[in-house]
């Protein structure tokens, strides 16, 4: 093992540096050198590489983001083309072997969600040494108890919890935060709880707009003014569609057009006369300086990742199982969403609490 | 003096209970009661009225809120009223003073905007003795160099600049944060200079959107793939209207509808291909804890109160003018709203760094 | 089961009131009271009781600290008393049985660590229905993987290291800083890591201090000019002795004497030239508002012990282990101090970054 | 005006970073290139120069410290050399005025406090073309109103001082938080204002340790059972020395044997019996990002110094005064140090508010 590759796939999240910075400093440790590959798969197409030493990461244990850049559209096994001026998906993915190879690359880590680490898979099926570092803000990856920045973005989302708080109370409303999640709701649930939410609305749990109102109203009959609803962007009412599922048939920007959040709003002022207000997090949970637990996760699995690598273990992708670094298939890995299920001890601990889930 | 009411009027913001909390502390060293008024000026119709000692302000200081409660619905010129079912504006005003006669208050402290500060000038025409303390978050109020809350205000958009920056440079995107201002543009330059943003667009320069294009594509001429775009919500296109009057004529909900940063977002896009997103602050703005900077005006804001008061001098607002806290008329504070001038220091500044303001 | 009650013991942490909270939200939705103890076991010898409804526990969730007061001199079996004038210690134990028997008190929930918990295993032993919530800022505390505040008083402690990097690249200089950790090196290794510190010191590594004093002089060889180092208050060179250890003897107060990061400093400048700055975290570790990692461990505790006490199972502490919460005999709780082993994986791990241990 | 030279003396603070790419940004805008001096005057003195383009200060806004470096030891006129193997001091300054001479340098901008804007000033006096640029943490500059960082390092300490609270109520303690101001009390003032101490002590007012137990116990009898107080490093009691002051005569550490903070509570203690715990906060002041406040002062200080360059006007520092950045003397700002007058309108109000001064 004399050189590894290693990329940022799909959307960024806090900690993406931490890894970059782990993998650098412990292969630099074992005499190992470390290329950076730029924006994802399509710099591992494109050739555009560049070496990382010692000085390069010296600093970017706290900075968010990635150093390496990312994109989303850079599946080389359907890389966007232009041949004759039309965009069309080109298979590249040969290109990605022979620039790995050219440059002496022994190793690929691959640091992304289910779909760089699918790619990642592709490119194991095809022979390439590959090891998948699990990322996604959602926390909806199998095979691993938690993935780095999730924790960071529940911060975030319960730290807007208790700013809208105050304003809540002050201004006797209902106030809904909007937060990512768009299958699972991981985020929702942990803010909610952390932030003292009343209602907690995630997509595995379509939600009856009655009970959500009702929550409302039996706090107003407690002297309690004001609520608090934190909405995974996946939410969805009961016998309706995941926004999601709407753009996907019909192409809506839910970005533009108002998420689940504003739609809630709407149906609560509308229907039961509920002065609401919403606020959408968005890009906000993808920012900013990873906390000291994403630091340290992150860390762990760059070098968990560097470990698996020196002893020569392909195919697989580094995961946190209780309080161990483990390895599993890449396969076992991208085959499902991890979705909160019903009985998630914390969902179960939420509703003894009395937190309305809108069912 | 023996007795003070005091409330707070319009949108909340960090601060207002270290005034409150100030104007209970000094009054109390002067032997003077302070009588708490519900809601704004909807307790003082209805004489929801709360004593307040020196226990029920212990703590308060670093809370966000009001621990009186505020309202926007409130003018007792214009009661929202339902005598036959049907709400219709009733003048209350008489009750008012009734009320707080009969509650042997002296003298009205009245912490809000130019909203409450107008009523608060009606009642001071009407014999009520009254002082008013600055408060709006948009920092759009004239005769004050500064109301409380507009720095912590400007801390939380910096911040959320700060994040954007990191998601930003890593994706290669333009990244819109929509602030506060409807019609005056402060919190967008002070935080877009803060937050270092790469262009600022408020209502007072019309932007135009070619100047925008040009900025971030100069940017990724020189190396820079992303831009970071900071929009007051009151930002208008050269010789379009702000999204405030839009709402007037045609009573569009901003918030639901998106405001100018969503419209920001899809002429880039549509107009120049430029990946972009937008991030709308929203009511984070107005929550939290007050920073220090804060505290300490609200502070000096609430201490001053009492003095005028306790001087007898009546119909005027507290104000910050340089260092010292002076005493101005109400009228005078309430006659315009305070814009960003086009020689402000700030403004000229940041364009001598190359920011670009859309003109 | 009617009533419980419910106190905290030895120093605050972050998450003891979302805790209280989390057991009187829960409680009251199985229609059972909760009688809170003020200042530990102070309050159950003097009968010092509060009842605890949904209001008292209304807004704590953010709040450092604790509503019911703590104490470290509590001790029942050994009760400070001043019968002569002269204080001397007296068993109150059956005070404090008969007190909660004539409350009502149907069961007792302990928060609290080491020295709380052996006194809570006293009462279970004689007889009284206990269950105890692990509380320890340093996190040594056996049978559970972690103790609420823990989290919390990391990222403090990572902040500050954040801090101090800026200022120590800056002038060139060492910095050091005394986080918490008496026994055990926990938030030294966690926050280390996360910080990015270059040496890491803690009680269970006994560090040489040539070892020390070299990676410092081979990163400035490297062109570093700077270094961090973190070290546990109970940290302890090769063959001395820890503060702890000095202080028992000898009765030196280490705050006011200097403790170990002011010796280290001491030795660093005489022996090696190195110029150096110390900064002791102390307190602010304990205070101020928990995360939300804290906020939801405190809330599964706190629901945990209540369906405990539901359930009839007494004598035991509600723990963490791996994604669940169980509960395990106090007794094994107590027995010993749950010390970094030396192949706990975030020290491997440290060490392949190239993270010094004096060692 | 072709090339600036731009250095950073004395302690770091938040925004150093700041105003040195302001410089940068606007000297470019007009054409003029700025060279960075290493480690203040030590880099003129040693010819330790780099060029800085756009590039080198992208990104360095939300950073604290100072790229450039910065040390105490650094003065030309007395600079520290070894001849003979013996440290001894040598006027260095024709070096360093042959230095910038050598690199072109046509003025030179100086970013200090006290001791670097003397240097400053002796350089002017030789014929140099310098503009100074106000820091200090403590504010203890004349003729400036405010300089860069303090607003950031009173964010700090109101933050402690929020920590101590909660620790402090829950355990019945007094605790004191000991802050930065060796001769002035600033930031214990705006600190403690913020943070709601119960008494502040400042340098400018000895005081009487009778009056501070006082206070406390007063409390106590209210039944608040804690206190805190917020001391400046250079407080000191009535008819006693400043620790800077015994420092001097005995070279006394003040950092390892304990600074004002710790006497305060031995004596408290001892001659009191009240249970007390100290903080000093030391260095953390003067890391982490600079807040909002500090980010706009910072850039306008670097951008008006870069046009009072153009302009022509040397020997004067940029300075705040009002809302205005004006230019004064550099003459008159390194004459006297700006204490805390004794009418302070925040000392006066602070006492209405009954906080303690100790006098």
């Amino acid at each position: 093992m004399r050189k590894l590759a290693v990329l940022t796939g799909g959307g960024d999240c806090p900690g993406l540096n931490a890894v970059i910075r782990a993998i650098v400093k412990s292969a630099h440790g074992y005499g190992v050198e470390v290329l950076g590959i730029r924006d994802g798969f399509r710099g591992a197409v494109e050739e555009d590489f560049i070496p990382l030493s010692l000085k390069d990461v010296s600093g970017i244990l706290p900075r968010g983001g990635t150093i390496l850049g990312t994109t989303n559209r850079d599946n080389p096994f359907a890389y966007p083309t232009k041949p004759n001026g039309v965009i069309q998906p080109l298979d590249r993915s040969e290109d990605v072997l022979e620039n790995l190879k050219n440059n002496q690359v022994d190793a690929l880590l691959a640091i992304g969600g289910d779909g760089s680490l699918n790619i990642a898979l592709k490119f194991a099926n095809k022979g390439l040494k590959v090891i998948g570092i699990p990322k996604t803000i959602d926390n909806d990856l199998m095979s691993t108890d938690q993935t780095f920045g999730f924790q960071t973005a529940v911060d975030t989302a319960q730290e807007a919890l208790d700013r809208l708080h105050t304003t809540a109370e002050s201004h006797h409303r209902v106030m809904i935060l909007e937060v990512m999640g768009r299958y699972a709701g991981w985020i929702a649930l942990y803010a909610g709880v952390a932030g003292g939410a009343d209602v907690i609305l995630i997509p595995e749990i379509p939600y009856n707009l009655n009970r959500v109102a009702l929550s409302v109203q039996n706090r107003a009959k407690q002297g309690k003014k004001f609520s608090i609803i934190v909405a995974a962007e996946g939410a969805k009412p009961l016998g309706g569609e995941m926004v999601v599922e709407r753009m996907m048939k019909g192409r809506i920007d839910p970005v533009k057009l108002g998420g689940i959040g504003a739609k809630i709003a709407r149906d609560l002022e509308e229907h039961y006369g509920l002065e609401t207000r919403v606020t959408v997090l968005g890009h906000l949970q993808r920012g900013g300086s990873p906390n000291a637990y994403d630091r340290v996760l992150s860390t762990r699995y760059g070098t968990a990742a560097v470990d698996a690598a020196l002893e020569g273990e392909f195919g697989v992708m580094v995961a946190l199982q209780g309080k161990e670094i483990v390895r599993v298939p890449l396969q076992e890995a991208v085959d499902h969403i991890k979705l909160v299920p019903l009985n998630n001890p914390l969902l179960v601990a939420a509703r003894t609490l009395g937190m309305e889930f809108g069912d």
